[in-house]
């Protein structure tokens, strides 16, 4: 029988509830239903165990994990199965990077650290991960923070035999998923995009601080990018206080999601546009995210194509659907003394080694 | 300079006024709008002349070409383009196997004969085949009758040196495709679908004569077929007669779309379930098509995802952007003296050769 | 207190299975969720009691209600409540008119009788409404046949000083009360009607007839009425044998809903058309119904307006919904010695006394 | 014959070009396409001359009204009529109260002033009325500034026998018309509404205004105005360099457009809830505006009602085709001796006389 998987996860907001009550499920149930890989590297989807946890919340710190993930703003929805208590006590998370050796001595007897905390904090992210390398666990950066694309970070991880898995998750099936397969379908077919446009609705922690945002420049900037923050993200799992990765170059977003003004200009001025409305905060669509998009498009001689989609999703879901195989992928990698990055976890994440930082 | 296509069509319905006004908007546009692959084999999109049209309808036959095509029941609008008379009158289609070298003569300076009439008359489709392939000409089956999926109607071509393509167009841009690539990424994705419904909707004669049927048995078998005549072909040229197509036993079709009963039992009862409505004829659509499409799956904890989709297209561009490329195709390979099939038809085609008859 | 209504109720199918669980629920929860009307004549949701029940259906016949209404082909789901056994078995219903006295006998003790059987049996209507008058209860006919608008039988219960409310259920909130309301506010507004569909969707028995009828021509004639059965009807509690209602002339129907043929030339083709596309039987809905509706029009200067819904309701739910207001209006009646039809009624049928039979 | 009224206009924006491109197509096609009221007071809707014109546009100044109607961003379309020289250069508009007597003088000839400039310069306004009733001239603010319920300056236009119509003008088929009508539908069938939103896209200078705002304190709580600036007014017609108007009192604002926080507690937290998504400035909609509204409700027992609707308008239209209106119920107001404010303009503004300033 193979030996169960031991996790420790940074964060205690939706999406570390959807993943711990998932796993329980899942274990009683026996059922497969929304699973992507049955089986990776002999690892089954109730194979896993969450041994420790970190958060920042006074009111998280100390409670069993059974317990914290259901706190406020947390608002994903309770799931149909028994949670026994976890037997784990949120730990109190890194403040400043002096506290990396405390980190790691709590990751004893871990093999994975997940990193679920909300994106903006480049330097809690490498804490983290430095930590999970000094105690000689595998990494996985869920954040849009560099720690994976960072090269110097990369090599010490596969100096030490360490896996290290990033930055920025991909959903399971968001608005960018669908989007982007319209678009290129459309393409395939030979047909030319007029206009489309996204707009994403939800009402987490994560698109509340967004449009909360006082920074209306940063936010902006924000909305503008095409991963969509947290439209085309599961929503982080607590609430940011900074965004620095807002700040990174316009020339790391794809063309069609920059705003027209940086674009050049064109002979049709809508060719090959998308458009992003502003991230809307519905309190009501609780851990639910719901998106609109049309696209517009040209078939022969110019006769109009058009589409609309309505998807909803619950968006920590969309995350713990992509958490559970890059945990198995870690681990796997782990005993199998594979460093460094795995090529198989490159679909799921938005900023591999090797994009821009 | 390259020496012009002759093409020959039989049909004188939408999908051909769509054919010829489309060709003469690129000739004076030299856009490329809507076009998939504006070169093959060194041919353009304007690179093409119909030569000769054959049709049933007495009100068509002896008219111009440029004049046919807008008489009822054709309703495909008006493109934005001149149409000078096109020197073609119209000829009087085949009306049994007698007249296959009347045709055959008036055939003479074509290199490709497009078969664009209604389906359900196996037999008139072979005819015409057989005419083809006495004058020397290449021939291209849009209709669901078979024709190059006949073994030894292909190997005749073959030995002949002559193109035969074929069978059952796939539409550039209809229901089936873009339902499928979804039903398709949801499973890469690892959601389990839970059900699925497609509704198609259009104002064409064809979608008049299958909701008109008096025959309520075999049009209850039309409206299950994957394929949807018409929801998932463009509509073809004429009223059919007969349509024996419908006919082809179920195995011929992919078990989404049979009828619940076809299927068998499954533990959870609306897995994998793909139902189809009857087509629904809106005379004031036109030539458009429009399709309501519902997915609903779950993800990571069975938690709901759905997704709701109105397209809209017009149904014989969606001929026409794919019948220029046929034709290219089978010109090329006609004059490159490569008789029988083409591989890089294969995607054009729902029945091509190799699939049940 | 209040003395409570003694209700019996024709037919043991999916509307009155939304009726007796939800006459549960309401007693238990205190709840008035989806409640129109909480009070009529003092009588509040919670103060019905159901005490007799007739069924054709051999499995129905004999069991409780409590469990006859979760018999299939019954598909309205299990309501959040407990429902303990009613206490009342299911009765034989008529099955011809020598047994008005059996039924009439069987009628004693209840104030009201709720004709909830399928549409298309007027002889069966008429018969329990006969049986009712004979016992002195009041009848309430939910199905387009003639019963409240027959002259005589209205007259007859005048006379006995009994309530006879009828004919055709509205429901609640279904396809038609959104679209007229759409369509009023679009004239209203002043917006030129261009062209409007409508598409409905549904899972249960009746759904299923409509569409598996051999009979063509009695199929599109249903089709084409604009009550649209059961579009814009909640589903009727058994398969119906036989559907003469739906021979009814022409006249009877809104100028909108007749098909294309029956309607005046207008220079504008499609000026004022509102078209309805053929039912879709699509068995994974279940009780639900789904409706897509599309309005185009013009505004100033003839740009373009358009509109696109998508209602989802519970089929059954929409008919409870309404009737719960019938029965506290017939046994408030019937308490007050108010013989004959209620005017407060009249918005809950489509074809009250004084409309066309 | 009756003698034609004599309008002059502030502002030569959208909603300006919308005015006098639908007057010439009108004259010429005598269609009534999309008009509420054929005849207002004997005047029909081709017996409008618009006279003069003002704007405070250096491209737009000294123009031909004809030609200024085009300049951007104005990006209403072209309407498919001709559209000769009005005759009627633009003329510098008011900049302070100095001026009115300028203004005054050019108004020399008209009946009424139609004040479409944008809303948020009360003081400019203010300035226009004032120069209107120096000149004997009735007059329309179409802005959300208070003017027409103003009590001094609606008693000074009573006292002068002149008409004084406003504020806010209502636009002829907008978001919160449907949605309003949706709302209200429910409620009348009895059912609970358990959430609602709303999300506007437009491609106007108004929704570009609003969006790009630096001020996010007051956008946030334009965006959180019911009546949805511009959501649910037609755009104005310049850019807004001031909107004060979004400082009225939340007192001013219906119930269920206020932030969450503003409302009491209910014991069901999504009760009554209308959320309202940020609004998005999509350049490629150019004029048209495109809203997306969500409603969830309970019926019977609790069971799910959901209603989705895609709305697509053209926003200046919109406008227009109640400001055609609202010209000739002035003129006729002035023609008869009718000072102050006419009852049957009421339901075309969010803020008559009464409401809150």
């Amino acid at each position: 029988m193979i030996e169960r998987v031991r996790v420790a996860v940074v964060g205690v907001g939706n999406n570390t509830s959807a993943l711990v009550q998932g796993l329980a499920l899942y274990r009683q149930s026996g059922s497969l239903v929304g699973i992507r890989r049955p089986m990776i590297g002999g690892l089954g989807v109730d194979d896993i165990d969450v041994v420790a946890a970190f958060a920042t919340s006074e009111e998280k710190i100390g409670r069993d994990l059974a317990e914290a993930i259901f706190l406020p703003p947390n608002n994903f929805p309770r799931l149909n199965c028994d949670l026994p208590s976890a037997g784990v006590p949120v730990t109190r998370g890194l403040v400043d990077a002096t506290e990396v050796e405390r980190v790691a001595a709590a990751l004893a007897g871990a093999e994975v650290l997940l990193y679920s905390a909300p994106s903006g904090r480049p330097e809690t992210a490498r804490a983290y991960a430095e930590a999970a390398r000094g105690a000689g666990v595998a990494f996985i950066n869920t954040t849009s923070d560099p720690v994976a694309r960072d090269p110097h970070m990369l090599s010490s991880f596969e100096a030490a035999g360490l896996p290290l898995l990033g930055d920025d998750l991909a959903s399971q099936f968001g608005t960018s998923v669908v989007h982007n397969a319209l678009l290129r379908l459309l393409a395939e077919r030979g047909l030319t995009l007029v206009s489309s446009y996204q707009v994403n609705l939800g009402g987490t922690e994560d698109f509340r601080n967004l449009v909360d945002n006082p920074n209306t420049k940063k936010q902006s900037k924000l909305n503008a990018l095409t991963e969509g923050h947290p439209a085309d993200r599961p929503a982080s799992d607590q609430p940011a206080v900074d965004r620095p990765a807002s700040d990174r170059p316009a020339s790391d977003r794809p063309a069609s999601d920059r705003p027209a003004s940086d674009r050049p200009a064109s002979d049709r001025p809508a060719a090959g546009r998308v458009e992003m409305a502003p991230l809307g905060y519905l309190p009501h669509l609780r851990s639910q995210k719901v998106a609109h998009l049309n696209i517009e498009a040209q078939g022969w001689g110019g006769t109009a194509v058009s589409l609309d989609v309505k998807l909803k999703v619950d968006d920590p879901s969309g995350a713990a659907g992509v958490n559970i195989d890059l945990i198995r992928i870690a681990a796997s990698a782990l005993r199998d003394g594979r460093g460094g990055y795995s090529a198989e976890a490159t679909s799921l994440f938005k900023s591999p080694p090797g994009t821009a930082v």
